[in-house]
């Protein structure tokens, strides 16, 4: 789908399962019920790809480094959620959390998407994402105080194709 | 649960499926997928209350002049999502939509809510509604431009309780 300095970039096959587990909780930044959450998402995903879930796999030398889960947002016309992104914490600093991003815009825009929002924490283990979508162009659009919980803030991102 | 101007406010039960379509409908703000999805929402809240949706009704003189949904917000702890107030327009200005709130309000405190977010829409059908919200001390925290379709904005509004 996409490739970018050794990065390959495919949709998410069921044979990835073990490796998104394992590369969501190398993050360090998910829970154990986000990891958990991770697995639901993904397996409606294998089991009914219209559902509303879409994951794209990332590989490093023919290894799952990272992966994305979007999906039209319920009742809008063209709205995305980009619900998920991680990479694998070793194989960080290789573009590939970009080649992710680029990857989703790229499906998003093929499903006539015409925004991409992300809804993410304002906690530091957010923070190297939060910083690459600025990068790619994503614009801050609200924030809501304590929304995890107290002092873990909702940020919200806003990217129009 | 509530009393207030012969406003009684109460928990939702299967009896009110029909009269909550009906108020849907009759609010004329609400496309036909919005009032698939509250019968979703009340059907599933019928089935299992633990779910996750819970559904308040409003009568007025004995008869069901308006409802709100609400529940926890996945991955939180203590923020609530209000999806959802109607009030029957033949019965409006009469403190019902004030009322349901309140309730709400109510309702997410007992469950040790802290906040409630409100995420709705920039369109002039729901305008009355937003101006209640900032009546009763909902800050605006966010708008995501053409979010539901062009010219249709998310507004998001929040309660700290």
């Amino acid at each position: 789908m996409s490739d970018k300095e050794g990065v390959s970039i495919s949709v998410s096959v069921a044979e990835d399962r073990e490796m998104i587990g394992e590369v969501t909780r190398r993050t360090g930044v998910f829970d154990e019920t986000e990891c958990k959450t991770v697995f639901e998402l993904f397996d409606t995903f294998i089991k009914d790809p219209a559902y509303g879930y879409f994951f794209l796999s990332a590989y490093w030398n023919g290894a799952l480094a990272g992966y994305a889960c979007f999906g039209p947002t319920a009742l809008t016309e063209g709205a995305f959620d980009f619900y998920w992104l991680s990479t694998d914490p070793s194989v960080q600093r290789k573009g590939i959390g970009q080649a992710l991003c680029l990857a989703v815009m790229e499906e998003a825009r093929k499903r006539n998407g015409r925004l991409i929002v992300i809804w993410t924490s304002s906690t530091p283990g957010y923070e190297p994402a939060t910083k690459l979508y600025v990068k790619l162009g994503y614009e801050p659009s609200g924030r809501i105080r304590d929304f995890y919980k107290p002092g873990d803030d909702l940020l919200v991102f806003v990217k129009y194709l």
